[in-house]
């Protein structure tokens, strides 16, 4: 096909740096260079070719899963990649495999909750990938409930092992990733059980597989739980069901870094704090967040170069159509999206820094700032993944019919997102932590104990409780002090209000049961602050590039108000704005997606994305759709015979009359 | 396995008689017996089992489709079932395929486009299936903008003959679903010209394929256009590629019952009104609407039985726990879905009398109500099923990890649900129409015209504009009158803002592109008002059995007062209610979702679904949900070697650190 770029008029018009929002996006030159070089890596390498996924077979998929997991690491071996480069080709790879579980919660579990000497015995086996292992916690009846797991690990003195048990039906380990198919080892969640007494749940190292020929070890039953949404998407993960029918482990394999079991049998705690589990929630539902700019972003640039491309209606005198882009209705569709990527990376790099900044506090004892970071971090998680998925769905849709193609790459991008709604964390059942959180930091207020971190602005809740929005003029909504103190208005308003509701109740508990669904409501309104603050200081940096600060304070800008106008009646209901500033918010909103559209093109080419991760025709860089829909369709297995498989036994004889008769 | 009713107690609690919510669901007795009966018809037939849908290759899938449409007829043909039996028995089927688009949508065509003659000649060849029929109108580039379509239709004097050509790549006629494999015939969309005029797009039957041997005919180019969204779902769809190299269709293939070509070659209007091609687009969405609250209900009643089943946290001295239904957060999330659900069932009854009515008065040459008919279904359409995609995937989410596997059902019902959105007029452009209907009456309401059907509320504007909420008791919002003027105040004041902020423009259309995100908010707020009316007028009729009306009384009261909370700011910012008063609705919210919650169950069992086409284990009508998925797991491809395809060749190379010298 002859190479033109279509969207270089749409380029040409950008009023910023490109090269430089680039560095901004990727977090620094060299992180936008390593990232680069390993996407080109990737994308000029057939073997990690992938638009032909949606049309394998389940069996295909999984072997192709294989192969390129295989792959990878053989090329980062002979690369010598260092850590991040070998984890940026895993990205850019682009396919869920049981690597994601081996290196992203194998790793850090016993990182974070082995002794030293577990360590020393475990990790290099496992960074050599001599053994390949997964994250065996849910199980058929338990997910939320991690407490009511029902997997017992029973510990015998006399052998000095544990024995490993699935004493029911709904204790069968299930979902965990790479366990189906490829798994040897496991970091299995069991309740401990010493001398009859029940301690909890508990992590144990358990080998699964012999090392041999890999089939499951005694006891062991393992398999894969089935087809999961979509084509392709999260199909090339052996997603495992696990049942243990009383199997031997020694007593070492227990994680005791915080809790030890003694030869004797005696449970014990150490005198390493039980909180460091947080450590490692935090850092992994940072990665999360990160996961979520990266996902929302593809989507948004394959609607938003597509949008550019797609002319509908609006053709004078025979001329070229609209195009779609410039319809206010769709704009008003993309462009918060556009801002929610951009915000959501910002964040994202910010919980970065969060985690280090927790980790040092550990490490030097102070363990003041953990349940605030525990609850920012379990709020972000929610908002940004419900976000994305919402999100990536609207994309799609923005793209009319077409999006509804595979080769679109929006389906794929949407089943294989979604999930993260729900693990490590069910969206509003994290929302109800953090509202526990608020309803304590609120009900602290009058203690004087001061609010730290994300909650901070709730020690100013006197002033925030009346003060006034001054807005008069739609231009009044670019100031980022009054933006913030109306959502920070909004957040303690709704915050109070519940907590007055809640003290209402004898029972508290029965209160919080009660007023879930508004608390639920509460904790969005806290985390949404959270997220247009993270972007309000991420401009008070200095930010090189021509044009670059303005993009970003137009950008941000656009989150804040589009979410003010979309929860106008919190704003409205607790007074924190009138109608007629809401009205001035929408104002300037419009005005906003008018400075955005001749930007939008290049805001997302600063993703950076190579037309091998985007995945998408609708979203191609040259913007040369229709040629390759039109290709791309004749791929497909049905057009391999012009008349179809089964024409003769069913529509032949449907159109000859001859069905009575016939055998079907 | 052991049968046992694990949902028999909740089936206790109900409050009402389900036999008769049936008849209020179905429509009639007589609707709830042929429904059940060709219901049971289809689930008992082997031939129609659809569990392994998903593991289907696209090949297999499409096969397996023809094969159930041949057999469907077959059955169809043997026990000479009714219209209305065989169309039940399609939607029993449930899944989709050519049939859907020549009953649906090719033989309307030729009923509301051709003239008697031609539908005396093609009729009959379409009811005996003698030959299948597509509607191509879509193309490459031209979907929403129908007068935009490239396809040409150009009159030949000397043979009399039309010649059909596709002169861009763009002009590929793409989407029509039984287009690319099975169809026979096409009513395709063309630009028809005469002697050089080009007068504008017009249908014509076009035969594509050899009714002998399936072949496409000399001049036509067709094929699939390839994978779309989810596994199984609408991928048992041949959607179709089809270019014209000028293929020759004789004179008497136009549908010439609006206008006409002579054998001169003479363009002429027939006395019969253009406006009659609106009777059919009534009708058609129409069916979609039904078949929202069809969809909607089915996802619904797969997370409400899951959710009585599902248990998680909130044991006390190791009783059970607590039913995740229980939770205020699951009862917010989906009871009002529950409510939607009836709210799109009776809003569907009601139009199909409106077509009706606007059929009778068509014939009586009146063409008064069509204009706000066209609006009020559009705008339907667009609400009904914007609400359900979403709908289905909240209660995707409802069901935590299981509802993430296809077992679930919800996976392939979402996806094979979501095109509703955009197919029969995206979603947006229908609401567009509406709100440029709204801003023609509002124009209007000066000059003593009086609007009509679901716009009269507009002529009582002036009161609308200030009357005031006299809710003082969360109790209050019980009273269907003050909810209705509630949702007609706040429609009629957005309104009329937007008609002032447009008089504001110079040129109305540029004032109309500039405000059209408010305008498709005017529109949704006036369909919102539509149903929630529609369901109050339904309460206003007799129906019997017990405890029958109240249920439906509150579960208008759901729906009613789950959208002023979702809307609370256009009830505010228009001043239609207080922030107090707004607050007095969340809390009757609250109190309703605990009376329904004793009969959700029921309330879902009155949908009469079998649990074939649920197809969902997590909706299975037993509850008896553990022990089915973890049967259906070992079903998976995956599962029939323990050791999987891609061990020896990729896993044991890993392992044993013996990638360096491997081939991959
Ligand atoms: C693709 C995928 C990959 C996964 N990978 C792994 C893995 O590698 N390892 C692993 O161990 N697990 C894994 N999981 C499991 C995952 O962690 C759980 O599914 C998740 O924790 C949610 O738990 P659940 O499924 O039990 O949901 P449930 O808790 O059953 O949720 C059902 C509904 O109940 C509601 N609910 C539950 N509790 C409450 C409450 N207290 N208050 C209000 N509402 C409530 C929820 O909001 C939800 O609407 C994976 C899951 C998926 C989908
Ligand atoms: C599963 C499926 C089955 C189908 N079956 C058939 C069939 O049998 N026969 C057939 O002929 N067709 C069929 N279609 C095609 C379908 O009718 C079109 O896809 C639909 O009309 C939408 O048009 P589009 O794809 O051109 O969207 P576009 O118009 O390109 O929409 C893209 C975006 O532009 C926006 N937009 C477009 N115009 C405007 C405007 N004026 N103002 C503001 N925003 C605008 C839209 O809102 C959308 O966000 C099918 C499609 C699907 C997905």
């Amino acid at each position: 096909m002859e190479v033109v770029d279509h969207l270089a008029e749409e380029r040409s018009k950008a009023e910023f740096d490109v090269e430089a929002m680039k560095i901004v996006w990727a977090g620094s030159p060299q992180a936008l260079e390593v990232s680069d070089r390993i996407s080109k890596l990737v994308a000029s390498d057939p073997v990690f070719r992938k638009d032909n996924r949606p049309m394998l077979s389940r069996k295909d998929l999984f072997k192709n899963t294989l192969r390129k997991a295989a792959y990878a690491w053989k090329r980062i071996i002979e690369l010598r990649l260092s850590e991040e480069e070998a984890a940026k080709l895993r990205f850019f790879v682009d396919q869920t495999a049981f690597t994601d579980l081996h290196w992203g919660m194998f790793v850090p579990a016993i990182k974070g909750q082995g002794t030293e000497e577990q360590q020393q015995k475990w990790l290099p086996l496992a960074y050599k990938m001599q053994i390949i292992g997964c994250y065996a916690q849910t199980e058929l009846g338990h997910g939320s409930n991690v407490q009511g797991l029902e997997t017992t690990a029973t510990f015998d003195p006399q052998a000095d092992e544990f024995i490993i048990h699935s004493p029911t039906l709904t204790s069968s380990k299930w979902w965990p990733g790479g366990l189906g198919k490829v798994s040897t080892h496991a970091v299995v969640y069991a309740r401990l059980i010493t001398d009859g007494q029940d301690h909890g749940v508990h992590g144990f190292i358990v080998q699964l597989r012999s090392l041999e020929d890999h089939s499951p070890l005694p006891g062991v039953t393992v398999g894969d739980i089935g087809m999961k949404f979509g084509n392709g998407a999260y199909n090339s993960m052996d997603n495992g069901v696990l049942r243990f029918d009383h199997v031997r482990i020694p007593r070492d394999q227990m994680l005791m870094r915080v809790s030890q079991v003694t030869r004797e049998g005696k449970y014990m705690q150490s005198n390493v704090p039980r909180q460091l589990v947080y450590g490692t929630m935090v850092y992994v539902r940072q990665t999360i967040v990160a996961d979520a700019s990266c996902a929302l972003s593809r989507a948004v640039c394959i609607a938003t170069r597509y949008s550019a491309v797609r002319r509908q209606f609006g053709s004078q005198n025979g001329g070229p159509e609209t195009q779609v882009i410039d319809y206010k209705t769709q704009q008003s569709r993309l462009f918060p999206l556009l801002a929610s990527a951009y915000a959501f990376r910002f964040v994202g790099e910010w919980l970065k820094w969060l985690y280090m900044d927790v980790t040092q506090k550990l490490q030097a004892n102070d363990f003041s700032t953990l349940p605030e970071a525990h609850a920012c971090t379990a709020g972000l998680k929610s908002l940004t993944t419900s976000a994305t998925a919402d999100g990536i769905e609207e994309c799609r849709k923005l793209c009319g019919g077409h999006g509804y193609l595979c080769s679109s790459g929006l389906p794929e991008l949407f089943a294989v997102y979604v999930p993260a709604c729900t693990y490590e964390g069910d969206n509003i059942v994290l929302l109800l932590q953090v509202a526990r959180f608020l309803m304590k930091t609120v009900s602290q207020l009058g203690s004087g104990m001061k609010p730290v971190g994300t909650t901070s602005y709730m020690g100013r809740a006197e002033h925030l409780m009346q003060c006034r929005c001054d807005i008069q003029r739609a231009e009044d909504w670019e100031k980022p002090r009054a933006v913030l103190e109306a959502f920070e208005a909004r957040a303690v308003r709704m915050s109070v209000a519940c907590a007055q509701n809640l003290s209402k109740f004898a029972n508290s508990e029965e209160g919080f049961a009660e007023l879930s669904a508004d608390l639920v409501e509460v904790a969005a309104a806290h985390c949404q602050l959270i997220v247009v603050s993270k972007f309000i200081e991420k401009l008070q940096q200095v930010i090189p590039g021509k044009g670059i600060k303005q993009q970003l304070e137009m950008l941000c800008n656009v989150y804040a108000l589009f979410l003010l106008h979309k929860h106008q009646g919190d704003f409205l209901s607790t007074g924190c704005i009138t109608a007629k500033q809401a009205s001035l918010a929408n104002d300037q909103l419009r005005s906003l997606y008018s400075q955005v559209r001749p930007n939008a093109i290049a805001l997302v080419d600063a993703f950076n994305y190579s037309d091998h991760y985007l995945g998408s025709i609708l979203g191609c860089y040259d913007g040369n759709v229709y040629p390759k829909l039109y290709e791309a369709a004749w791929m497909d297995p049905l057009n391999e015979s012009v008349v179809p498989d089964g024409y003769h036994e069913y529509i032949q004889p449907m159109l000859k009359q001859q069905l009575r008769g016939a055998r079907l």
